[in-house]
């Protein structure tokens, strides 16, 4: 195979996306489109990836630091012929090029890579066959089904409107003929600008072969210009997902209804209902199962525990056979051991809890390690801000914190000890006692008469 | 153009809605389907609407109380042609008519406006092309395109049930058309009612040229008969809203996942994330971004802000880059200045919170003043009720309320005071000091036996 | 009528599933695929049902120990004909058999009767249209339209797989000729296999006759092979079920957004929001109103209750016009009588609310009685467990317990008692008194300084 260089298009400013961020970084998944299409390039190993960049530029290199890209700029947006124009120089005599567009994120690997195989001194174009052709650039075949040319629409006779088989603008060639035909191409045209297109006649011309490649996968060609266009690939790529997820076993309650953005791992037999939302690196072990409506970001979920409805988790590891919510957040930095259980309107944040500990009601413990089999009351409050630090509670194995206590941090709850209810516990509490801290006595005032309605 | 009187035909009782609701009044994006025609008619501008009602007239009426329009009776419903009849008195003599139907909540005011146009000294129909007309009275057209007859399925010849154009009983006429025609017609067929349908054979008769405009949107004289009708539409309509949004720049992550009761005003690069409900009149602000199940009642929330998942929010303003949720909830008459925290199971009731104040935790803050860079601790609660009376909490700039403090209202907590955590406050706390009410000295009961399972 | 045996083949691995589990106790709507497929059989009244297992079949024949079913084990799994041998010691001389697919959840009743009407002294075979029939064995028919051959694809003529009409594989026929052809088929084909579907064959041989009745709803015979095929057949079965609630006359914002898992009953005038799930037997009175993203399981709600957004009601009855949520949690045990309300991020554990009583904010209230027009402050805690048993609290008529009180069970709030917010009550609290257990004197340290940030 020849050596391989890839530019990717990415100068359009977007303006139907009605936003100040560059087109190309808009998100399909959580990643941005020219991401998707970085990632097809690479996935080609070429020797060379060369990005033509425009508008918002600083922006769109500063997303893409960590990549090894070559970055050229189109000062002036004269068309697609002028941007690939700007990449000649960077480009290698002896190589092919493949030509990527920036706002088409799901480009599809292996139709690049028969688009390749295909450009073999020849000049290789990616077409599909489109329902309703009108507005797109033809592929005209001649009897023997060589490639003669692309019409425009406007351009087009009545026949050529006929023609289903359109241009995708995806392409590949040597650069010797690249080159060559890029310095013939001209702007003499109503838009005054350079079209790549125009290297068809070219070739035809040179007598060079041209094929055309017909992918049927549409939505692996289709450009993001619009909202509209984003909110439809979107959901094209999350129903991908969707499918994978089932391929591999997973049950989706409602394959419509899942929302996976960056990576989703899952073991055996689990279950995840609808209307879920995963972010990041999501990794959920045997038979796990996650209720509706939860959001669950960068966790690890080990087997067999359950998630319930309306569970947030960000940056959490949950332990096996754990029980989470509903209504559960768990915050980063969260580490849960086997056998844990948080219940309803329940906070946790950095928070590392051990096996068998039970939070189950209207609690928020922050900044805390958490023993074996320890139980915390409803309404418990690790106090672990004084306006200025955070300090850490420790409550150690076998304690159980009577409800609505404040624990004032730093902190230590001995082992097995007690915490009678409603205290504010402000020094140690030691091992295998019972610690309190409330008002001795509880009074009665008989025959107290409640307020009565201010009358206004 | 000619004087213009509406009428709506508004007196079906809707039998297989299965409701006591009159089927005019069932909503569609939060609107009772009625009002939808009516404020199509509006749009019009005619010199009268005239609205036929019948079943549950009181409701109707009441519905609408604040709109001018002249109300009939039906009394005995005897057909669309008996209802417009009981309209006559209150036509204008010199002016044209446009029926419009009371169950078809979509009508498109254009086409409207272009049947009005065909209505000059003719009867103008609207018509549509529907992929199964079974059940639909066609549009019989002579060689010349002229309309000759509508023929009901039921009496249609077999190569006039081959016509596809159907009638929507949607039509515009001359109102001494009108009036000659509805005092021809008759109820002499099988449900002994009269039809309004039978003034086409009339007008014919007469020698009045009758055209039909084709509209090519089904949804737009689509009627609502039964609740499937009604799930259907209302789908059609929130997808209308969701394209809107899409083309103004708004990101939607599905567009048939968003519900909009109301209006819903975005500034430019909003971002609407799966499953989010609005209803009333809604303003979000550049760049704010609400995250994935919220439901947001009547608000305005500033540029800038972030709403976390499970968020509840109703009557509330929220400042620029806030940060609120998940599951909070914003009751009626709070405000949020700027940059300000509200976090998870916190409930702000009647609340105005200055600018940079944090409640981020389980708290109950209500008829409240707080002031500038506050912070409220995990699990405080304003007593603001004494059985009989609410009473307002005032929190100065710059104090900080340790967590599980009760503020027992009326009080005012100082400029930059600070209560401990724990602690009951009935009094005002003084500025600059710390405050606190708990129990003296924080005890232990060493060795303490923790109680045992009662056996049963 | 002849007497009937109904044949239920059941032993496929069900690789594709990539699960632990019997592929027929998957779920379709929360009931075992087989589960569906032996209530259609049961819904027929046959003599005697049988069921051919394989695979898993000790948690198969466990998931249905309570139904009169025969089970007959095929050990090794040599085709649909070897099944169905397996059956043949079982079946009465005298009846028909109809044989039904334990993998086919939605097989139609309707279908099967008229299927087995044709059975009589015939073989009959439940086909349909297939618009791709690709990989399908398909209905060859004679002129006259009498079923001659089913052939398989692989070995269909053109001509042959030009038809669209294709095998099920549920069929019925006298057991007299069905125990003659069983014992006549071979394994004689590439897979070394006794195809059920070679009976068509014999029955042409023998000069039966054989019928083919069409059924036009291809998912009432699909069956599954994966976990794609599953969450498509339960996407249909939950339309199916949201199209039977809009039939009845309840409102659904989006009938593509609710899941029914279990039997729901409404009442008139019942409108559910977008996204709510219900679980098991819930049942909603006339006028209930269920607002979005609603999980509710094993449930009673009254006329007239709303629900709001976000509750999670589990084993609970709902009192008339009660008013619970947004983020309400209502757990088994739970029953509130009429104008209850029970608000956010309050928790409920087998308590029994009386009329009229109010638990609107952060709390949690388990085994509780409370009484009539009681009154329950933002953060109260029933401190019901002591770490080994669990003590019930009541709170009698008319009481008002101050905010972030917690009462530690066994306990009885007196008549009309009120509690002072912040209290730990630990004794009864007497009927008409003010009781309370806190600090005595509020206290301030002037001028005190907060702490510093700590430099690291």
């Amino acid at each position: 195979m020849n050596k391989l260089n890839i530019v990717i298009l990415a100068a359009g400013k977007g303006t139907r996306m009605h936003s100040d961020l560059p087109k190309v970084l808009h998100v399909v998944g959580a990643k941005p489109i020219l991401a998707h299409v970085i990632n097809c390039a690479k996935a080609l190993q070429p020797n060379k990836i060369i990005v033509v960049y425009g508008f918002g530029g600083e922006r769109v290199k500063d997303a893409f630091s960590g990549e090894e890209i070559t970055w050229v700029n189109q000062a002036e947006q004269n068309g697609t012929g002028h941007a690939v124009q700007q990449a000649l120089p960077h480009l290698d005599a002896d190589a092919d090029t493949l030509i990527l567009l920036g706002d088409v994120p799901l480009v599809d690997v292996n139709a690049c890579k028969r688009l390749i195989a295909q450009a073999d001194n020849k000049l290789a174009i990616l077409s599909f066959n489109k329902d309703d052709p009108t507005g797109y650039g033809r592929i005209v075949r001649d009897l023997g089904g060589e490639v003669h040319a692309i019409v425009e629409h406007k351009d087009a006779t009545q026949a050529q409107r006929a023609i289903v088989e359109v241009n995708t603008g995806i392409m590949a060639m040597p650069n010797a003929y690249l080159k060559s035909w890029l310095s013939r191409i001209t702007n003499n045209n109503a838009q005054g600008e350079y079209y790549l297109t125009d290297i068809v006649a070219l070739a035809v011309a040179d007598k060079v072969g041209v094929v055309a490649e017909i992918t049927d996968d549409e939505w692996s060609v289709t450009g993001i210009n619009a909202k509209a266009d984003l909110a439809q690939i979107e959901r094209v790529y999350q129903a991908r997902i969707a499918q994978a997820l089932l391929q591999q076993g997973v049950t989706l309650k409602d394959p419509a209804r899942i929302d996976v953005r960056g990576d989703l791992h899952c073991g055996r037999d689990v279950e995840i209902d609808v209307n879920c939302v995963f972010e990041g690196n999501v990794t959920l072990g045997d038979r796990v199962k996650i209720a509706a409506n939860c959001v669950i970001k960068n966790a690890v979920i080990a087997a067999g525990a359950q998630i319930a409805a309306f569970t947030h988790i960000d940056d959490t590891a949950v332990g096996e056979n754990s029980r989470i919510g509903p209504f559960a957040r768990l915050r980063p930095g969260t580490t849960l051991a086997a056998d844990t259980h948080v219940g309803n309107f329940v906070e946790l944040k950095n928070a590392q809890v051990d096996v068998g500990s039970k939070i189950n009601h209207l609690s928020y413990v922050g900044d805390s390690t958490v023993g074996k089999v320890v139980n915390i009351g409803a309404g418990t409050i690790t106090c672990n801000y004084d306006g200025a630090n955070k300090f850490r509670t420790v409550i150690e194995d076998g304690a159980f914190i009577g409800s609505d206590s404040q624990l004032v941090a730093p902190i230590t709850i001995g082992k097995n000890a007690t915490i009678a209810a409603g205290s504010t516990i402000t020094r140690d509490a030691p091992a295998d006692a019972l610690t309190f801290c409330r008002a001795k006595e509880q009074k009665s005032i008989m025959g107290w008469k409640r307020p009565q309605k201010i009358k206004k």
